[in-house]
């Protein structure tokens, strides 16, 4: 099985001097908004207007085990992502509320959670409107000992992830944010890093949820075995294959399928940077798209929005995945996204503009 | 005249351990929301709780003249600070927007701008709902030939700013955003700073809102003239009233104001910061109601705030002011501080802790 990868649109390159014409006259001293006047412009770019606007911002949590969950790979049991998939759908987690306070929509996807969900959530709400089954099989194989999942597996979540993406869109939301949920997706994100990134191994191993010390050793030991198995010319698939995890391939098929939409990409910590660098393997074009909310303190993230030549817009000390970072960055996207449409300009509002260079370099009449 | 300054109330350290024991028991790893945590911690000390609430918050803009314009501190020509005004009530502003886009209450006070706003804000809405006037005088004298101001302007400016703090919480704002506006008042802000802190003037003097190497010059050689006039055994009042602005020792006092109501303080960028420095000299205390939004491009920005030893949340190299890197930080400090009151339990939602040490370690069992 091969993944054929959707076609990515360009950015609107012909609006780049419109776009900075029009910030320009905004007013403000040029510029004098910094990173708020770049997602401005690339929002435009993104969008292919000079007044863009983001509608129904939505967040999508993937959610999928880890096989190597069961070697010891985190400091949390296995049981605890689809005990947090409730909490979610129940309103109870990080996620849930940082989404409420901003008035995002919160999606659920089971990408391949160790659990079966439906008993207990028919049970609760008939079915939960904030809930998508993708599963493709119930937690990927451990990397430890081979490959997390087949090369038809990888495939069939990528393609369920972009199906996703584009029927999100199709209703009416521009801007995604991505999050994810997985005991263990922390090993897989280090050994993707590594794979696509070249950085050496430890430097792209951290402690995730909490592992202290003996258990950050045996991280290492367990991802130093695991990359012995992966063949010498592996292709995108196959790395992925390799290391997992379905929630993984399905945020990148998601983000691919958001790119095609011209849809906004909002990456959130180390897990989700790895689903970029896996759609970005795929086609680098998708990074056009993404806006890197935050830049989280699971070691490992800098080198990895460095390899992916992006700045994280914030920088919280933020370690806990679920789409919080992407979450909280929203507002500031959005507000940065008006000032396009709704400041007035010099002209409009009758403000002068800075005095011309002639008239105010005269220092000698002071002395 | 003599400044009385109110009593602030301390914050509730008998809470610390009940606030760290709640944010621990919260379904998340622990300290992984990084800053969010502070954030939560910090708002239910100062409100003296364990489920804090921000209510009604609101920015206040502190507009204001300076003499020292006039002898070309800035960039631009001091009639832009009454043609912002207009812009920030007419809706047009940065700060306009970011209110709006973030659901914030917008107040302009019009702390000593060099203009009759009342002909105009009449004509067109009779009386403006955003507008408070307590205009000192039409601009302060320049600092660079003498005071600023004199020390009973300065006390009225803190008294001023002190009674509208008071009004805004009394009717149930329990968080302030401080913006200002005022041409020239990086050049006060720059000369307080050097006063309170003891760096370097040279090194407390940046661009403003955009001068270019031949202003910065003639600004570095204003000012250096400025601190010659300033008495050996100035107090607090006598260095304020030194330098101005009426929109700095208002929003001084108005954060002294807040500080007795509990109210969070939310400080902006390097007028801002300095208004702080001022209200922290009068008392100390005030500062455990502050959060600092924002690093600015201003330079000097960095080296206050080590001053006040404060970290900011944000930076993204914002040099506006009127309270736009405040108004984007609300929204994080608002979903901050609902994590403690909504986030669920590890008890509540049934999800299993970490695993204990012991059963984690045993790496000895994979080889």
């Amino acid at each position: 099985m091969q993944w054929q990868s959707p076609p990515i649109p360009s950015v609107a390159l012909h609006l780049t001097n419109a776009l900075h014409a029009k910030l320009n006259s905004l007013t403000k001293p040029v510029g004098s908004l910094g990173q708020l006047e770049n997602l401005a412009f690339r929002i435009g770019m993104m969008q292919g207007v000079t007044s863009p606007v983001i509608t129904a911002p939505q967040v999508l949590i993937f959610a999928g085990d880890h096989g190597a969950a069961l070697d010891g790979v985190s400091a949390y049991p296995q049981d605890v992502t689809w005990q947090m998939v409730d909490n979610f759908l129940s309103g109870g987690a990080a996620i849930s509320v940082l989404s409420r306070a901003n008035n995002l929509g919160l999606i659920v996807v089971d990408a391949g959670v160790n659990h079966d969900f439906e008993a207990h959530i028919f049970q609760r709400h008939t079915t939960h409107p904030q809930f998508i089954n993708e599963k493709i099989a119930h937690g990927t194989k451990s990397f430890v000992h081979g490959a997390a999942m087949s090369r038809d597996e990888a495939c069939a979540a990528l393609a369920a992830g972009r199906k996703i993406a584009e029927r999100v869109c199709s209703e009416g939301t521009n801007l995604i944010a991505f999050g994810e949920m997985g005991i263990g997706n922390t090993a897989s994100a280090s050994l993707l890093m590594h794979h696509f990134t070249g950085v050496p191994l430890v430097d792209c191993i951290g402690r995730g949820t909490g592992l202290d010390d003996v258990g950050l050793a045996r991280k290492q030991a367990l991802l130093a075995r695991a990359v012995t198995h992966i063949k010498k010319d592996a292709d995108v698939i196959d790395a992925l294959a390799q290391y997992g995890g379905f929630e993984i391939a399905m945020m990148a098929g998601a983000m691919l399928g958001a790119a095609t939409q011209r849809a906004v990409i909002v990456v959130d910590g180390f897990i989700s940077s790895a689903a970029l660098l896996v759609a970005a393997a795929i086609d680098r074009d998708v990074k056009d798209y993404a806006i890197c909310a935050h830049l989280s303190d699971e070691r490992g993230h800098a080198l990895m929005l460095n390899a992916l030549e992006v700045k994280p817009l914030l920088s919280l000390q933020m370690r806990l995945g679920e789409g919080t970072g992407a979450a909280i960055a929203i507002p500031i996207i959005i507000a940065a996204t008006k000032l396009l449409s709704e400041m007035a300009t010099f002209e409009a509002a009758e403000v002068s503009q800075a005095i011309a260079l002639k008239e105010a370099s005269n220092l000698d009449a002071l002395n």
